[in-house]
């Protein structure tokens, strides 16, 4: 049967979507297409690859507003954006810090965050800080709250009774009051 | 054959330190204490149970300095310190998030930045934001920084080229900066 480089993402899609990562094998995968294994391979030299494909697909939609928008601004709906696309899917914040780890990400929200920051009239160095802080804070806190929503998921835990969505905003505030103070730094 | 609480306890973190968390498994510390199972179910009650003590191990180190530290040094000195805490252990991040994630964790190092900023003059909800931003910029960091570091021991990659620690210092001096200017907010 032929199957599209598409086809396989879009199947290893569903089965994060429904399943979280821990399912996701490319034998399942090649069992949902009703193919070989070995006939994922090529398209995909390996499951880090496909992983790393399907972290790219998660965050195809999260792109700068408008460069009229304020540096900061941007700055804040990019990583409420991030966040967001994260939270779609099972176990996104996992996928995606693997993604960035194995070094082959195409997404280019990192260049985002840092060109925004640029634009503030930061450093190279200082918009690297931006970045990190910002991208750290929505990765490792979505990672904390996918875990949860399994535990609760799987019967293992109750109601968190924690607000992450506030958790975020208020870590984000911070941030991004540490980038204007930098900023004020420069323009002094 | 005896065995306590403890021994359940080191044998874990050996497995863990040798062998990282894809391989801990109730199975295999059994196996390595030479006892059924069944018997770690008397000190743990599942998994989650031992994972969330093992993490509150690999934490117990993490105290704040004397209280004549500086509020801001202190922080800096407490996210260090929950750094290298989480290094020295293969997936210590990982570990260290998902003990969070449950809720179940006794390790004090959230209130210890909470009391800092406190300390600083900052309002319960600024402390509380400072916490979130150093908490999981440290966290979320360190998981990519282990993954990659599995990677590499795997063959998967090649080094990475970047440098973490100073990823960290830089993210972290930016979210002292914007503790601090809260701090001056509300001294003005």
């Amino acid at each position: 049967m032929a199957n599209s480089r598409d086809d396989v993402l879009s199947t290893a899609l569903g089965i994060l979507r429904r399943y979280g990562l821990a399912d996701l094998s490319m034998r399942r995968v090649a069992a949902e297409l009703d193919v070989q294994p070995s006939a994922l391979y090529w398209h995909f030299a390996n499951k880090q690859a496909l992983l790393t494909a399907l972290a790219d697909l998660v965050l195809a939609g999260v792109t700068p507003r408008s460069s009229r928008t304020r540096w900061d601004r941007q700055l804040e709906r990019l990583a409420g954006d991030l966040r967001a696309a994260l939270l779609a899917v099972t176990d996104g914040a996992e996928l995606v810090s693997a993604g960035q780890a194995g070094g082959l990400s195409t997404a280019a929200i990192g260049g985002y965050l840092v060109e925004a920051a640029r634009r503030g009239g930061l450093s190279e160095r200082d918009a690297g800080a931006v970045r990190t802080a910002i991208w750290q804070l929505v990765i490792g806190l979505t990672i904390e709250q996918q875990t949860r929503a399994q535990m609760e998921r799987l019967g293992a835990a109750g109601p968190s009774g924690r607000d992450f969505d506030r958790e975020f905003a208020d870590g984000l505030a911070l941030v991004l009051d540490g980038a204007r103070h930098r900023a004020q730094l420069r323009t002094d």
